[in-house]
């Protein structure tokens, strides 16, 4: 291969590459579903088999792209951030990765003191109401993930797109690892509290008393966890 | 190519990758440096050149290799979570990705004060003295590599491996901003007592007093930044 049709190749490779991280990016393709096969793609962005197959290795190992044998190939990230960060909490351990995840809280709290908007207290309180209800009806994985849309909304709220980001990236494998070590149905009560006062310290654009709040939470989760 | 051959084909270059990557993050192809020829590694891993070259572009594509036309191959990543981080930062707003930074540095200040060893406390206190040292001398290039350095022997005193790896990747592409933004004559008078108080309440271990001249320091430095 002539050095010229080497540079070419290599950035029709790229340019294929960036396309399906797009389509990848903007949810065309998204999270969980099969992509096109090779001869479909061949077709749709008319370059060579082995232009496809190259720059779906490519993203393979990126970690956008899983290749399953005889099934086809399927998105598992949605950008190269949240794959890297996946791949960093899988090998690490949970409490770090909970105060890691705690640190970021802490300041979505405080900056959610000050930001937030009539949209976000909206989101905020139905997400507290659902955490309720989870509660009452002793559904502790509903309970799981409404704690979990309250924490992203008031993340959401602190108007940082990297702040939000790099939470949101954490958080997927980090709730994996905690389901997988902490009983669903372990003592739920109390909780309420501790996001009744983050709500409150929210509503009432309390920078101080949001990160309180959050501080006695984080508290009680350590423990909850550690006594598990 | 029959399947047989496209697998082995995949997992030939699976494993190159792997190697390569394990050469980067163990510091054998240091970041900066160019690595071997395609030719060299050829023999070194005993390849075919094809597999060689879909090796390194994958690592192009994941962000830790850089191919420059006509000089050769160069790391410019240590790792794909630091590659990932870096690209993010760069297209994000500095005071956003300043206010991550400080939400990890507060929980780093909070878990050194509690964990900090004597060799932390050493590193600690040779960074503080280096720092006043800068300002003595009226160097501020110089006060900002101090401060720095001061700062990730904080982070490192907190033993959270996800904390120092995420302010780690986060600090460097953060700091180049920053020196492009904030003039290096900036006056850092004041600073001093800042960093006296968050030393002196990790070597007393007290976690409420860090994470309080973490906040003051914070606090100064955003004005120094949005009054610049």
């Amino acid at each position: 291969m002539s050095a010229i049709s080497k540079a070419s190749r290599a950035s029709l490779v790229d340019q294929v590459v960036g396309q399906m991280e797009a389509l990848i990016d903007g949810g065309e393709w998204p999270v969980g579903e099969r992509i096109p096969t090779e001869m479909e793609l061949v077709g749709e962005f008319e370059v060579s088999r082995n232009t496809i197959r190259e720059a779906t290795r490519a993203l393979v190992h990126a970690g956008l792209l899983q290749s399953r044998q005889g099934s086809g190939t399927y998105v598992c990230s949605s950008s190269v951030l949240e794959a890297a960060i996946r791949k960093r909490v899988d090998r690490a351990d949970v409490l770090d990765t909970l105060e890691v995840r705690h640190a970021l809280e802490r300041e979505a709290a405080r900056l959610a003191a000050v930001r937030r908007n009539a949209s976000d207290l909206e989101e905020m309180q139905s997400a507290l109401i659902a955490c309720k209800e989870m509660l009452s009806a002793g559904d502790p994985q509903g309970y799981m993930s409404a704690d979990l849309a309250l924490h992203r909304a008031i993340v959401r709220a602190s108007h940082n797109p990297v702040l939000i980001d790099l939470y949101g990236h954490l958080i997927d494998p980090l709730e994996s690892s905690i389901r997988n070590i902490l009983d669903a149905t372990a003592d739920q009560s109390g909780h309420r509290d501790v996001h009744d006062a983050l709500v409150e310290a929210i509503v009432r654009q309390d920078p101080d008393g949001a990160m309180d709040a959050v501080n006695a939470y984080i508290h009680r989760f350590k423990d909850t966890l550690l006594h598990r």
